[in-house]
């Protein structure tokens, strides 16, 4: 359940941050799955999408949206030749860290006759993709401007474990340094003549920090739509903060104890990898145990038990693989359903 | 993807099992969300299929499975609606627990002219759902028996957690305890003059015992026929084994240091409540990191890193929710594809 009001302040406030600080804002739909969700981002002036898979942009595209990074690496050639079909439907950009797949992804458009934005993704501290050599990086771009078929773009420098750490001090100096490191490969690409257009990355974390750091030209944040648990626990400031919009509606199933009820919602309505759900706005109720299908609410002494049939409200941990479960998301304004969206994109992993 | 060789043994050595131990198997749906499967199970002798919520039931009916007991308590006027309308369809039984449930199920059953058998869930030692006095069982069996549109058949038994004990001993004893305790259920009834038809229950890793326990008369396993990561930790017999049938094709997308290589499939493609997924038959190599939609593999000084484009197969370490992410099952014989079974319960949680 997307609860509109807040929904819209959260889409609101974070592109007034990315317009205050003269970058832009294109939002990343793995976070949700959902074209609608997208296209309200876009009205409000974000400039396009990014996917993190070649197939979850098509529902995207499906819905009119012509702007879109994947961002993230493209290997093998059922991907790449997806990748060119989506190129010449849109304004298509993709990630590289291995010559051999530029040179995978260049053959891929030009036996298609497509054309692609290529940016070099390059690890800026979370050691996960990217290179992370001068060479390579240089090598990359140079690569990427020789072929009729590609364009460089610019470079990736997104981190990821920054996102979740919890204090703003925290988040702020390793941000610093992350800005630092991409600044440095574009000063290099620059001193070889080859221009930067783009230098895209951020999260919800680090958003407010990459947006500062006149670096980033494009931050790629999706869970503030929504915001989770995980995200919850962080640190925020005054200035740049966001509300929960998502819901999880369960219903009281079992109440085989005082001190325990049973919830119908387990693994398969939401995840658990940063921690259980927590149940929304009532005191002395804690999500305990999460089975597949069931999920166990101890009740504090003293507490207001739900009763059987009761529907108790859950905010997920992690946004991004709890949507990947659902079908629909039901928006509420005023406690009254206006819209059922399509979580299109979900289960398009590929 | 389905290696159609040994899920055919798994099925196979579990049907054998029931047959020899004069219980019937009711494998469970909730596992692996798929008609196909199912109606394998049944062919082999199967006496019908376990769903965990009403909804899940559906793709099963469709497919021509007539057979279905809930084995769950279904909770609020939506659902009941819907399992009323399975029962007029299908020979459906359900747990109950509560006696508010059980006069809602009879009231859905009567606005729709339906019948269905009702199964007093026991708590048996996990401390989840269930009734767990003797005075609640009595009145619910009584209050089945006495109203028109509901039948008592019997007990449900499940004990969740003795599942993934790794020991045959602990496993042993702990089967035995819960088998006491519903047999000490079915005594009370049956002194008060109530047949007790069904005693159901018993998963992957109870199944050796629960069998041969002389107590229960059906077991409901259901991850046997694929395995995972979990039930591969268990100690198992010689007598009574299974194997890994169930693999996740995954492709290098990046390799960027000599230790570390890159995956394209994490969090939206696996599940790891139960840890991460094994890298199969790969000396070497352990996946370390599950992101959203990557997996970070370590290699080991020594070992064969997978090259660029490459494809590793993983295990699971929870196979249910693992299939509730995918579609579409590729069953694969001799290492060519024989067909594509869709996953058609999946996301049908309610």
């Amino acid at each position: 359940m997307l609860d509109l009001a807040a929904f819209e302040r959260n889409l609101a406030a974070m592109q007034r941050w990315a317009d205050a600080h003269g970058v832009a804002l294109r939002p990343h739909a793995k976070a949700h799955k959902c074209p609608e969700v997208a296209l309200r981002q876009i009205a409000l002036g974000a400039r396009g999408i990014c996917c993190q898979k070649v197939s979850e942009a098509l529902p995207f595209l499906q819905a009119g949206i012509r702007d879109i990074h994947i961002s993230n690496e493209v290997v093998g050639p059922a991907k790449l030749a997806l990748l060119a079909q989506l190129a010449l439907r849109a304004e298509l950009s993709v990630c590289v860290d291995h010559p051999d797949n530029l040179a995978a992804i260049a053959r891929a458009m030009a036996q298609a006759g497509a054309h692609i934005t290529v940016l070099v993704e390059v690890d800026v501290g979370q050691g996960r993709c990217g290179a992370s050599d001068a060479e390579t990086v240089v090598a990359l771009a140079r690569a990427a401007q020789a072929d009729p078929h590609l364009r460089f773009g610019g470079l990736q420098a997104y981190h990821g474990s920054v996102q979740h750490e919890r204090t703003r001090e925290a988040r702020a100096r390793i941000c610093a340094s992350a800005a630092a490191t991409a600044a440095g490969y574009a000063e290099l690409l620059r001193g070889h003549g080859i221009a930067v257009d783009r230098i895209t990355g951020a999260g919800t974390g680090s958003a407010e920090f990459d947006a500062a750091s006149g670096v980033y030209t494009e931050l790629q944040a999706g869970s503030y739509a929504f915001m989770d648990g995980d995200y919850g626990a962080n640190q925020w400031s005054d200035t740049l903060r966001f509300d929960n919009s998502l819901f999880l509606l369960s219903t009281v199933m079992s109440t085989p104890t005082p001190e325990r009820v049973v919830l119908d919602a387990g693994l398969k309505s939401t995840t658990i990898e940063c921690g259980p759900p927590r149940v929304w706005q009532r005191d002395g109720l804690t999500y305990v145990a999460t089975n597949d299908e069931h999920g166990v609410v101890k009740v504090d002494a003293g507490a207001r038990a739900p009763a059987l049939g009761e529907v108790v409200k859950l905010v997920a941990s992690h946004v991004d693989p709890t949507f990947n479960l659902h079908d629909r998301l039901v928006a509420v304004r005023d406690g009254v359903v206006e819209a059922i969206w399509p979580v299109a994109a979900r289960g398009l992993s590929r």
